[in-house]
């Protein structure tokens, strides 16, 4: 079995700590192991790091490596530019199959915090078999804790049995991001699940998925995959990967696919996706009060303030509901619940050419 | 004529900028001279640096100095230990004494700013010259702006004539700090002002009235007196000065001085005393955002701020009503309407030990 970790992302919403040099994964939000070097830690007693593929730009390889000795340098496979997860899919399935003709391969985003880790494996573990047994697309569909907006959601149809004592579902339909009240009505039912993200099959069968339903990006990939090991192999990835169109895996095939499972799993999962994910998920004094990174904080009349400022003494004083975020160069107070603006302070700092400080 | 500048605050409230061995007025927090050199500015061309005495402790003489090389050095006059404003004046009269038999002084704190000092110095140079033709204590009365509880007031008595143009009337009456209601009534009556800690008479005359209600702070300058300029100066002032009471002039005698008068007067005057002041007298964008120290701020929609942050960006997301103040080893995030808070986080600084951080 091999892991296949999507490292592509910018993360710009964890600025000022996330640069455009770090973004989040390679940071240490959560603890004091970066994100990326979690995912590893979480999959690596399910799957060796000789068998887990980093996908990445050129830019964050070097970190990568430093970040991760335990992964083979010749597994961070790079992408020239960011195409989208259907080209990022691709490319490690066809390293893949160059390497071991074919495998199961489970398709993690690098940037998830998971509180049960045990179950985790256990989960993939069943995903796996599954997608071997079945020669099918496995999905991890997760049992939504809140009406959440920010997700895509996975209907659940008909029972397909079990796999390692886990529960196989069919899925029915997959739904694109709902408002508020749709996804008040799917929490209710009971048979919707959030799109993870994770995926589960064997190479070959997600390579004849993209023939059937994106046959450009796939003979695109047989060009690659021919120049896999070859002294052409940079110009070709380079040359190909240009050429691409940006498409998401669930966008390009899982929407459109006959044949998709779902295993429906909670192992405490959380998307570690802004300052404000961090603040909810983060251990708080009875205030409401988290602490990232140690700081030094003295509260005076403060209410459910996260502070990450490992450097400096922070002093709050009459502050409800705000996120203070302090780095060498650049000081971030933002109201909870608008860190999702972040991303427009980032744009600014682009437009007014301070590339430094992005 | 003399002036006596009063330079022995803390400034802990304006914390985390000043510390304690930097208070308030030796730093640049209303422009880029620092408030005692804008206070000895707006005094030079009425009195001479070599007539201008500053009377503060130890630890900021050598600072003082260098902030104002036009103020001969023997003019900063040192307190061994604070003791409120009573013994700061005594002290300076009796040096006054010393240097000339007697002269006008003009007692001003360090840390006031003022919009209009040309005006100020109208108001001065009449105060002095009433002063000197009655031999009496005569202190400027601010009409006040605002229903303001923070300040001691004075009513204004019968009318004692002019004095250089400006109005000239009894003090009735001191009023300390009242409650809002108090205020509210002292601003409609109209004859009520701000008590602005400004003082001008000639030494003998304070001197004298130190006797009448002081008598051992009377004893205690006469010894430092007969002690100034020899050997046992330095020695004779300590020991004086510990074994006084700690009690403030308005108190100890302007409250119980039969002869005293006001010259009322506008001349855009405030208390630059808090994070808060600072945020009302600043210059403001339309959304009422202000900035202090040349801070590069970006904002998305934030409302009535108040930043300081000269050396790193500042991004402000949804915030509204915060002053944020960053320093090289502290950063305070407050409430507007709170900062009188920040002395609570000093006193949690110390309690904690940190002493490099108050």
């Amino acid at each position: 079995m091999h892991a296949v970790i999507m490292a592509g992302g910018r993360g710009t919403r964890f600025w000022p700590r996330s640069r455009e040099k770090k973004p989040k994964h390679l940071l240490d939000i959560v603890s004091d192991r970066t994100i990326i070097q979690e995912t590893v830690d979480r999959i690596k007693p399910l799957i060796k790091p000789k068998n887990i593929l980093i996908v990445t730009g050129q830019k964050h390889a070097r970190e990568l490596m430093r970040q991760l000795p335990e992964v083979p340098a010749k597994n961070i496979l790079i992408e020239p530019v960011g195409r989208n997860t259907a080209a990022c899919i691709g490319l490690a399935a066809v390293h893949i199959q160059k390497k071991v003709k074919d495998d199961v391969m489970v398709v993690l985003p690098s940037d998830h915090g998971i509180a049960d880790p045990a179950k985790y494996r256990s989960v993939i573990a069943a995903a796996a078999e599954a997608a071997e047994k079945k020669s099918a697309l496995v999905t991890i569909g997760l049992a939504p804790t809140s009406p959440h907006t920010g997700f895509g959601y996975m209907e659940g149809g008909a029972s397909a049995g079990k796999a390692a004592g886990e529960k196989l579902l069919r899925v029915k339909a997959f739904r694109e991001k709902p408002n508020l009240e749709q996804a008040r009505i799917f929490l209710q039912n009971g048979n919707f699940f959030w799109n993870s993200g994770m995926f589960v099959w064997q190479a070959s069968v997600i390579l004849k998925e993209i023939e059937k339903f994106l046959p450009d990006l796939h003979s695109g990939l047989m060009t690659i995959h021919a120049s896999l090991g070859t002294s052409s192999e940079a110009r070709t990835v380079s040359k190909i990967y240009k050429s691409l169109a940006s498409v998401s895996i669930d966008y390009g095939v899982m929407e459109k696919a006959k044949d998709v499972f779902m295993i429906p799993a909670s192992f405490g999962w959380s998307d570690v996706g802004s300052w404000d994910t961090l603040w909810e998920i983060s251990p708080k004094d009875p205030q409401g009060n988290a602490i990232a990174g140690g700081s030094h904080t003295l509260y005076e009349n403060a209410e459910n303030t996260l502070v990450y400022s490992p450097n400096k003494l922070v002093a709050l004083i009459g502050i409800k509901d705000v996120l203070v975020v302090e780095t060498k160069d650049a000081l971030l107070v933002c109201q909870r619940g608008q860190s999702q603006d972040v991303k427009k302070i980032v744009d600014a700092l682009e437009a007014e050419g301070k590339r430094q400080l992005i």
